[in-house]
C-alpha cells in the first residue's frame, strides 16, 4: 500500500465517526455540537501540520501554510483549496468532507518536496454549504462574496425557530461581524475545490479524476394545483376536480422533458390537502427542480412541463398557479485556470455539473477550479454515496500537482 | 311558503352555527365542546317536542315518542330514524345533520295527524360516524352491534394522543360501559336513515328524493414505493430509482381502472420521503380508496391498479409493497323493507352508494332503509356540499310517509 493511500485512510478514519447516524448516513449541520466536533477535528489536523488556524467573519475556517493570521490580515496572491464539512440530512460521507481531507493530504504531499510555499497556501472549510439547517446553500461563501445580505442571513431560522445569529452566538462566533469579506476574497489568486462526483459522468471515461468546466443553470418552481375536496366513495368520476391527476401527469412530463432536452428535472417534494384516504384531494403543491447545460435548454424543460401541467389541469377542471422560487445562472469556471489545471494533470476528462458549490459562488470574485473524484454508483446526498480509497488517493495526488503548479509554477 | 319549509328553515338555523369554521366548513368532532353543544341542541329539540332523551352505553342519543326510558329498558318492536351530528374536518353542513333534523321534523308532521304512535318511535344521533377523531367510521353503531371490540375502541387515540376512554370520560359518559347493545338493537323493528346524497345520481332522475338499494363493497390499500434518495442536480436519469414516477403512473391507473369497471378509485393521500425540492425521493407511500357495485368489480379495479404499479415500479428499479388496510363487504339493504318504503312513497328512484353509513352497520342486526336527498353538485365532505331547502322539506315529507307506514301501517 502506498503511503498516500495509508495516509488517506488514517485521516479519513478520524473524521468518519463525527455526525454518523445509525442508518449509515451523516447529519452534520452548521453551528451544532456535531459542527463543533468537526471544527475541532479541523483544528487538530492543522495543528499536526503546524498550520495557523483562523475563523473568518463568516465562520469559515482557514488553515495557513506560509502566513500567520495572528500577525497580519489576509495575504496578497494566496492560493486556497478546500470544501465544506456540513451535510444534508442523512447525507453521504464524501460530499464536502472529501475536499477538506484531500486538501490537508495534498499539503502533506507538497511538504515532502518543498520546504516553504512560494505563495501563502490555505486549507478552507466553508460554513453551511448545503443549506441544510438555514435553507440557503453556500451561505458561508455567499456572505464572503457579498451576494447574501447579512441582515437577511442573521434572521434565517432553522426548523426549530433558532436564528443563524443565535446559532452562531451559541457556537462562539460573532453574528454582528458577518458580511462581505472583499479584503480576503480580492486578495486570493485562485481557489481549487476537490469534490466527490455526484453523478456517473467519470464512470464512462475510465478516469478516477476529472476537471469541472462549469455549473449548469438551475431553478426551482412551485406548481399549485387547486381542485375541489370531495367524498372518495360517492363523487362520480365526471363530477370530480381531482388535482392529483394533473399532478401525476406533471411528474411524468418532468422526466420526459429532462430526457428530451438533455438536462435534469425532478419532482421530489409534494404536499397534498387534506391528505385523507377517503377524500378526493382539494389541492396538491408540487416542486420542480430543473437543471440543464444552458439557459435555453433549461427554459425548454420548464416550458414543456408547464404546458403539460396546464393542459392536464384544464382537462380535470383544476386551477394551476406556477411560481418561480429561484433561478441561478450557469457558471463557466475560469478558462485560463482550467487550462493550467488540465495541463498540470496531463489531460483529464472535463465535465459540467448540475450541483451548486462554493467554487461556483467564489467564481464571481476570483478564478476558481474544481476536481471531481469518481463515484461508481453516482448516488449522492444519501448514505450510499461512495468513492474508493484508491480513487480518493488519486484525487489527492492530482490536487497536489495542481497546487504545485499554482504555487510554484 | 309551506309550514314544513318554514319549520325546516327554523330548526336548521338553530344547528347551523354549531362547529362552523370561518371558511364555511364544519368541524364537528366526537366528544369535543362542539359535540357537547350539538348534544345540547338535540336535547332542546327533544324537549320542545316532549320527547324523553336517553344516552345509550355507546354515547348514541335517543329521543323517544311513546316510550319512557327512565321507567323501562329499550322497548320491543320500536321504529328508529336519524343519522349522526359529527363531521369530517371542514365538512359540509348536511352530511349527518340533515338526517337528525329531518327526523325531528318528520315526527312533527306525524303528530299533526296522530295523537300517539302505534309503536315506540325514536330519533337517534349515532356517535362518531365519520371516524374523524378516532379513525374508525361508524364507531357508535359498530359498538352497539358488537362489530367493534370495546377494549380496542377505548384505546383508540386522536391526533393529540387522547384516547376514546379519556374523551368519553371528559364528556360525562362512562367508557367502561361501551360494547354490544343487543338488548336494544335486537328489539328494534326497523331503522330508517335520511341522508344528503353524496353524488349526483338523483340529479339525472329529476327527483328530489331517492331510496338506497345498498352500499358498495369498498376497501383501502397502501402502496409503498421504495426507491433511492439521490441528488436532483447530478444523478443521471438512467441512474435514478425515483419512486415518484411509478407513483404517478399508479394515480393515473386508478382513474382508468375505476372507469373501466364502473366503480370509484381515488388516490387522495400520499407521503413522500425525504420530501426535499433538490432530492430524488427515497420513498412514496400512496393510499388507494376503491369501491365498486360488486366484489368482482372491486377486485378488478384493485388488480388493474396493482398491475400498473408493479410494472412501473419494475421499470424504474423501485420496490413495491402493497398492503390491504381494510376491506368491507357490500350491504344489500333489506328488500322487504325497501319495497314497503318505495310503495309508501309511490315509487321513487332507487340507487346504490359507495359511502358507508350507520344504516349499513345496523343492517347486520335489523331491517334498515335509507332515503337520499338530492345534492345538485354532488360535492360532499366539503363546504360546498349542498341541498336546497325545498328538497330538504321534500325529504322530511317522504320520511314522514315512510314512518307513518312503518308505525301505523
Amino acid at each position: 500500500m502506498s503511503d498516500l493511500l495509508a495516509n488517506f485512510q488514517t485521516l479519513w478514519a478520524q473524521i468518519a465517526p463525527i455526525g454518523l447516524r445509525r442508518d449509515g448516513g451523516y447529519d452534520r449541520f452548521a453551528w451544532t455540537e456535531t459542527d463543533r466536533a468537526l471544527r475541532e477535528w479541523f483544528g487538530r489536523a492543522a495543528a499536526e501540520r503546524e498550520l495557523a488556524v483562523e475563523q473568518d467573519r463568516n465562520g469559515n475556517l482557514w488553515a495557513w501554510w506560509g502566513h500567520d493570521p495572528t500577525r497580519a490580515g489576509p495575504p496578497d496572491g494566496a492560493i486556497a483549496t478546500g470544501s465544506h464539512l456540513d451535510s444534508v440530512p442523512s447525507g453521504g460521507a464524501y460530499d464536502g468532507a472529501l475536499g477538506v481531507v484531500s486538501a490537508f493530504l495534498a499539503l502533506d504531499e507538497l511538504r515532502t518536496r518543498r520546504e516553504r510555499p512560494a505563495k501563502p497556501l490555505a486549507v478552507v472549510d466553508f460554513a453551511e454549504e448545503e443549506g441544510a439547517r438555514f435553507g440557503v446553500a453556500c451561505l458561508g461563501s455567499r456572505l464572503s462574496t457579498g451576494t447574501m445580505d447579512p441582515d437577511r442571513a442573521r434572521s434565517l431560522r432553522d426548523v426549530e425557530g433558532t436564528s443563524l445569529a443565535e446559532a452562531m452566538h451559541a457556537g462562539g462566533a460573532d453574528p454582528g461581524a458577518i458580511g462581505a469579506d472583499d479584503d480576503r476574497t480580492a486578495r486570493l489568486e485562485a481557489f481549487v475545490e476537490l469534490h466527490v462526483e455526484q453523478g456517473r459522468g467519470l464512470g464512462a471515461t475510465g478516469s478516477a479524476v476529472g476537471v469541472a468546466t462549469g455549473i449548469w443553470p438551475h431553478g426551482r418552481w412551485r406548481l399549485r394545483f387547486d381542485g375541489e375536496a370531495n367524498h372518495a366513495g360517492t363523487a362520480r368520476l365526471d363530477d370530480r376536480r381531482d388535482p392529483m391527476l394533473p399532478f401525476a401527469s406533471t411528474v411524468a412530463a418532468a422526466r420526459d422533458a429532462a430526457r428530451a432536452h438533455r438536462g435534469l428535472a425532478t419532482v421530489g417534494r409534494a404536499a397534498v390537502q387534506p391528505n385523507a384516504t377517503n377524500a378526493v384531494a382539494a389541492s396538491v403543491d408540487a416542486w420542480l427542480d430543473a437543471r440543464a447545460p444552458d439557459g435555453a435548454a433549461l427554459e425548454a424543460i420548464v416550458s414543456d412541463v408547464h404546458a403539460v401541467a396546464t393542459s392536464a389541469a384544464r382537462e380535470h377542471g383544476v386551477e394551476l398557479a406556477v411560481a418561480e422560487e429561484s433561478r441561478t445562472a450557469g457558471v463557466t469556471l475560469d478558462r485560463a485556470l482550467r487550462s493550467r489545471v488540465v495541463d498540470a494533470l496531463g489531460g483529464l476528462p472535463e465535465l459540467a455539473t448540475g450541483a451548486g458549490h462554493d467554487a461556483g459562488i467564489l467564481a464571481a470574485k476570483l478564478p476558481t477550479a474544481m476536481l471531481f473524484v469518481r463515484n461508481p454508483t453516482g448516488v449522492s446526498h444519501s448514505p450510499e454515496e461512495h468513492a474508493s480509497a484508491e480513487d480518493c488517493a488519486e484525487g489527492v495526488r492530482a490536487l497536489a500537482r495542481v497546487l504545485d503548479e499554482l504555487v510554484w509554477g
